[in-house]
């Protein structure tokens, strides 16, 4: 507790965007954030007050950290399971639990809970020699799409592999791996729920999702033409997960649509890119809700301010060419309705160093114009567009 | 310009709630703010990471302050125009600037300056003696409301007085003043309008606001019923003083509407009160459109998001009661979609400790909301209301 303003502290471990976004709503809620960096340039140790400098795989750093915070909670699932459980056991409130986070740590983990909670996850097997894999391929059929069981993210730990020669480095790096059928899935969906310890629980509408090498690139909210039943049964999807799982704070959800339904595909406990789009697009930001639920505040509305918004994230693109604080120039000229949202980072290319977000009511115009906010401060060049040249 | 980033470095001088929140504004667009406070405990400098300590009237310090900063700006009016003189003579891109400030400084040189422009003012006089006032009187009739030159606000260095014996101790007080009439006004009326360097301008929709005491407590966008050629009339007023006063960043052009038209009262140049309806009502907040002004960025869209935004400002209650940590939770639960600003102060009677904006369809609706959401947080008791106990 702040003894000068009698609001709560509330420590993020991991000082990346998740934890700079949030810092800016718990700013409005009259906190302060306090961030657990790893380096000082860290994107929210740039721009927050109280910045600890420490790793989160160093127990002696989380627990200087976790003195005098209310709650702990995290901008990312890499605190081991054994340290959040220390943590715990010496009092400090942590959300979202161990119990918990290992589900978002472990894919092997999940895909065997959710087989007993009866939730459809894509045909899997864990694999560790290549007989593994070619009984497995044997019944899913090549491709076969290996997944490290921890650590991966943004197309890290992902290799789809076609045959046994591909599969054979992925194989022998010793990474502990799970086979998954390469699902012919529609699109991908998304959806966000945020659960208090009281159990109080708010699902934001049902997002799609557009990945490119593995990277989500683009998010449409709402999802552009999802029937509601499905949009319903993806969102009470969400909450059972929430509550079965013991989750407290955000939870976000990744799904296959598929012709015969809905499969999971992985899941996070976070503040998740997937939820960009709520900063202006929903009345609670995810950011603000995650603060909400871990403090066990009454949760906020997850109502979307307008009937479309779109989201496009921002990666570095070639070095060179027009500076970025130009490109800026050129991008607010050409589109002053956008909203920019840049991470600190310095631009390295395919690294997520901002995002753009266009709010509207038509799904395919704020699409297009997300898509093109994100590429200008990508590439900053003039192009060709339906036979004219552009600025944007 | 921050070498790692390719953004730029903008300084703002003073560190209470519009500081605080033009950081949250500038992390957005990628940068962090740096803050030149007076206390470690301000408002801005409990948020951000680059927070110098230092008066705004302390030359040295403003100078060491503005080096290395892109631009520098203000929270307030009150850093000397003499040391803006000096610092623009050094080479300190800063905005505004001294002969522009002047204008929000003094308000015997506004009311000059705005004749010379042939812009109804309410009518008034330089006072120094009980004669001027007593001739001012027998003109403009009593009461009359004196104001101090320079340095008030939130009702500070405004008294009204009914007769000579009311007005002996303010004369006494041997500060500079003006006597005005005071105006019978239907209500008072606000707008904002931004200004860049290249001339570009934008104005937001005219708002309503409502006082207390001297003290802004709440403010309707777009003000309720408001003629469409008021409203224009009151944005082009904005805008062509602002090109004409030569602002660079927000100028807010309080305004007192009468039976027989606008008349200007009071002007800030710089983030307003009267604004802070735009952090979720209007396509770009205040404080973002005063970076991108000072910065001589494009400006934003100032649409308005939805139909109707109340914001209410939340005072300090008496001391005792219920903790503002638990007036929140109950907040939260009877409101899930009021939006709140704390700005990390100590509770104080009268204080503004932060405000609530409540976004919808219907005037009076949010600003029911609005208003009770305020009183929540400040009183934070059971009341009566229409006959029910409610905790909201």
């Amino acid at each position: 507790m702040d003894t000068r303003t009698g609001l709560p502290v509330v420590g993020m471990v991991g000082g990346g965007q998740l934890a700079r976004m949030t810092h800016q709503a718990a700013i409005s809620l009259g906190q302060s954030l306090r961030v657990l960096a790893a380096e000082p340039d860290d994107g929210a140790a740039l721009v927050a007050r109280d910045v600890r400098i420490g790793h989160h795989t160093d127990l002696a750093a989380l627990r200087a950290f976790a003195a005098g915070c209310d709650v702990v909670t995290f901008d990312h699932e890499h605190v081991p399971g054994s340290h959040i459980r220390a943590l715990a056991a010496e009092g400090v409130t942590i959300h979202p639990s161990a119990d918990a986070l290992r589900f978002a740590q472990d894919k092997r983990l999940m895909r065997e809970r959710l087989g007993e909670l009866g939730v459809p996850v894509p045909r899997w097997a864990p694999i560790s020699t290549m007989d593994d894999l070619v009984r497995f391929a044997a019944a899913a059929s090549w491709p076969v799409v290996l997944k490290a069981v921890s650590g991966g993210y943004d197309g890290r730990g992902v290799w789809t592999v076609s045959n046994m020669d591909s599969a054979g480095p992925v194989l022998d790096s010793g990474v502990l791996l799970i086979a998954e059928e390469r699902v012919a899935l529609r699109r991908e969906l998304a959806v966000q729920v945020a659960r208090s310890p009281f159990g109080q629980v708010a699902a934001y509408p049902v997002v799609e999702t557009v990945q490119r090498d593995g990277i989500c690139v683009e998010v449409l909210a709402p999802a552009p033409g999802l029937e509601p039943a499905v949009a319903v049964a993806a969102q009470r999807l969400a909450i059972d997960l929430a509550t079965a799982l013991g989750v407290v704070g955000l939870l976000a959800v990744e799904l296959f649509q598929t012709a015969t339904g809905l499969l999971v595909n992985e899941l996070a406990m976070r503040p998740h890119n997937s939820g960009h789009w709520t900063i202006e697009g929903a009345r609670t930001s995810q950011f603000e809700q995650h603060l909400r639920a871990v403090l066990d505040y009454p949760l906020g509305s997850t109502a979307p301010t307008v009937p479309a918004v779109a989201m496009a994230n921002v990666l570095g693109g070639a070095a060179g060419g027009m500076p970025i604080d130009e490109r800026l120039h050129h991008l607010f000229a050409a589109d002053p309705g956008a909203r920019v949202h840049l991470y600190g980072k310095q631009v390295r290319p395919g690294r997520k160093i901002g995002h753009v977000t266009v709010l509207g009511d038509d799904p395919a115009a704020v699409r297009e114009r997300a898509a093109r906010a994100a590429r200008w401060i990508r590439e900053g060049e003039l192009r060709e567009e339906a036979g004219c040249l552009t600025s944007a």
